[in-house]
C-alpha cells in the first residue's frame, strides 16, 4: 500500500523567518510522500515571493493570511517559524484546526504560554514537534549510546554546553531575536535553547533542581539578552554549565564527563559537513574519534520523523507521541528559570515542574 | 666559554611527592649542564630509596633533612615538591639560603603566605618559578600567537577551562591533596590551579574583578574540595568559567572564544603525545588543526627556562625574572577568591590585588 501523502502548510514566510522557512521547505519537498500544499504570510505578496524563491511547487496555494492556511482542509500539518511572541496564538489555533505542527524554538515566551499549546494539542489529538534539528541527526543517538554505557561512560557528573555566533551589526539591530516586541528571549531563547536542550538530553531529561545564571550577562538597550550563561544543579550532585551568545565567534560544543568516560562534540547544532559528523570519546579503552555518516541532512531526518508520527496517526489511528511536548516543556522550564535568575540578580532559582 | 653547570637539590622525596620528584629529576638530569647535587627527605632512608629508584647520579649527596640540602654550599637551586602546607616554611628558608627554586603548585595556602615567599625571594635575589609545566610547552606560545591576533581572533570574550580526572579510592583516602593537614586546597589547588592559570594566561594576566563559585561543589568529610567550579567576571565584560574535579573522567580543555576566532585544546596540561601536540583554531579564514612538534617534553622545557634564568643571574649578574612571581601570585589571588566564595555560600567575591 502506498504511503499516505502528508500535505504541509508553511505559516509565516516574511523576511524575518525566511531562512528557516526555505530550509524546511526544501526538507519537506525532499521527503517522500510529503508536499507543500500552501504557504501563507500576513501579506499575499510576501507569500508569493517566498514561494517563487524557495522551490515551493507551483501547485501550492498562496495565502495572504496565516488563518487561511489553517482553514484549508487539504493541509494536514503546518510548519510555524513565526517570531516567538506569535507562537501562542498561532500554535493554539493550528491545534484547534486539527493541524499537526512543527514549531520553531523557543516554543513560547514562557511555560505558562506553552502549557496552553500543550493543552490545545492534547485536546485536539494533534502531533507536536519543535524545530531542534540536531536531535534528529543519527549522530545524536550514537552519542547517546555512549552516554548510556555504564561500562565505558559510567555515571554522568557534569556537562558543559556552549553555543555562540558573532552576529553582525544588522542582526544586532534588526533581527527578530533582538526585538523585545517579537522575541524577548534573545540569545537565551535562541542559542541558549540548544544548550539547555543538550544538557537535558545528556541527563535523560531529568530536570535540575536549581539554576543560577552567571554574572556577566549582556543585555541590549531593550533588555534582550545578547549573551549569558548559567550553572545548573541536580538532586544527585550532577552539575552543568552553559554559555550562549550572539557576540562571540562560532562555537557549538557539548562536553559531557562521566565517572569513566568523556564525550565531546564541536558542531552539535549544525554539523560542519552534511554527509558525515564526528564526535570523540575518551574512556579507559582509549581515545577515539567516531564518525557517523548520513545520506540525509538533519532537517530531512526531522521532517521524516514528524511525517512518520503524523502518518501513523492518520493511517493507523495511533496516539500522538507526547514525548516531544514533554521535552520542549522541560527545555522551556529551565529557560524560564535562567531568565528569572538573571532578573533576580543571578540568584539561585528553582526550576518549575 | 662553557656554560656554568647548575647544581640542583631535591627537597622532599617522600612517598607523597615521589611521582613529581621522579619526573623533575629526570628532566634535570636530561638538561644540559645541570646536575642533581643532593637529595633530601625528612628520613635518610626515604632519600636514599628515592635516589636509587630515580636515576639520581651516584655522586649525589643524600641527606636526612631538608635543611641539610639548603645548607649545602654546592647546591645552586632546589626543586620543592612538598605538600602545600610546608611551602611557606621551606620556600622562605630556601630563599634565605640563597637557593633559587622551582616550587610545586599550589604555591601556598593563600596569598598572605605567598607574599612572604615573594618577599624572601626579592630580599635574597633568588629566582622563583612554579611547576606549571604546560606554560613551557612550545604549543603554549603558538596558541598565544593566535589569541593575540586581532585579525583572526579579535577580542577575547569568554574562556572555559576544564580539568578533571577520576581519582581512585586510594587517592581519595590517602593522597596529600585530600588531606586538610597537608594541603587543604584539594581539587581547587591542584586541578583548579591549572584552570585558573589557563584563564589568566588567555586574558594576558589581567585579573578578574569578581569570581562566583558555582553551586554544586563537592567537599570530603574534612572539608577539602573534591570538585568545584567558578565563574569569573572582568571589568570589560569578559567572562570565564572553569570546572575542576577529582571525581570525573579525564578532561583537560581550554576553549577561548573571541569576537572573530575560537581556540580549542584538549590536552593542555599533559599533551597526549610527548613529541607533538595539537590545538584547533576556527576563524573566518576557516577551521584548522595546528600541530606543534617538540623534541623535548614540557618538563625539560621548564627546567631549561629556569636554568637559563639562574645562569643569567650567576654568570651575568642579571636581575631575577619577577614575571613568574607575579603570575603565581595572580593565580593564587583568584584561587583564594574562589575558595572564599565557596565558603560564603557561592557569593560573588572580589579578587584581591
Amino acid at each position: 500500500m502506498a504511503e499516505t501523502p502528508i500535505r504541509f502548510g508553511i505559516l509565516g514566510c516574511a523576511e524575518v523567518s525566511r531562512k528557516l522557512s526555505k530550509k524546511l521547505s526544501r526538507a519537506i519537498t525532499l521527503s517522500p510522500n510529503s508536499t507543500i500544499e500552501a504557504v501563507g504570510s500576513d501579506s499575499f505578496d510576501e507569500a508569493k515571493k517566498f514561494a517563487a524563491e524557495s522551490g515551493v511547487p507551483p501547485s501550492a496555494k498562496i495565502y495572504g493570511s496565516y488563518e487561511a492556511v489553517l482553514d484549508d482542509p487539504d493541509v494536514d500539518a503546518v510548519y510555524v517559524p513565526l517570531p516567538p511572541k506569535l507562537h501562542l496564538r498561532w500554535a493554539v489555533l493550528a491545534a484547534k484546526k486539527k493541524k499537526h505542527f512543527l514549531l520553531e524554538k523557543p516554543v513560547a515566551l514562557n511555560v505558562t504560554e506553552f502549557d496552553q499549546i500543550v493543552e490545545a494539542c492534547e485536546a485536539n489529538g494533534v502531533q507536536f514537534m519543535d524545530g531542534t534539528l540536531w536531535m534528529h541527526h543519527p549522530r545524536t543517538s550514537k552519542m547517546k549510546e555512549f552516554l548510556s554505557d555504564k561500562q565505558r561512560f559510567g555515571h554522568l557528573k557534569t556537562v558543559h554546553s556552549f553555543f555562540s555566533f558573532a552576529a553582525n551589526d544588522d542582526f544586532l539591530k534588526n533581527d527578530i531575536r533582538v526585538k523585545p516586541d517579537l522575541d524577548g528571549l534573545g540569545a537565551l531563547g535562541d542559542a541558549g535553547w540548544y544548550c539547555i536542550r543538550s544538557i537535558l538530553w545528556a541527563c535523560d531529561y531529568v530536570l535540575p533542581n536549581t539554576v543560577t545564571a552567571l554574572h556577566g550577562s549582556v543585555l541590549n538597550e531593550s533588555g534582550v539578552v545578547l549573551a549569558c550563561g548559567s550553572s545548573l544543579q541536580w538532586e544527585d550532585g550532577k552539575t552543568a554549565t552553559f554559555y550562549c551568545s550572539f557576540l562571540s565567534n562560532m562555537a557549538m560544543d557539548i562536553t559531557a564527563v562521566g565517572t569513566k568516560g568523556t564525550l565531546k562534540v564541536h558542531d552539535f547544532i549544525i554539523p560542519y559537513e552534511e554527509k558525515s559528523a564526528s564526535f570523540s570519546l575518551a574512556s579507559k579503552t582509549g581515545f577515539m574519534e567516531h564518525v557517523v555518516t548520513t545520506d540525509l541532512p538533519q532537517e530531512i531526518c526531522m521532517v521524516r520523523e514528524f511525517l512518520r508520527l503524523v502518518r501513523s496517526i492518520k493511517e493507523c489511528g495511533s496516539q500522538t507521541e507526547s514525548r516531544w511536548l514533554s521535552i520542549s516543556r522541560k527545555t522551556q522550564l529551565v529557560l524560564d528559570a535562567v531568565k528569572a535568575s538573571i532578573e533576580k540578580g543571578f540568584e539561585p532559582t528553582q526550576v518549575g515542574i
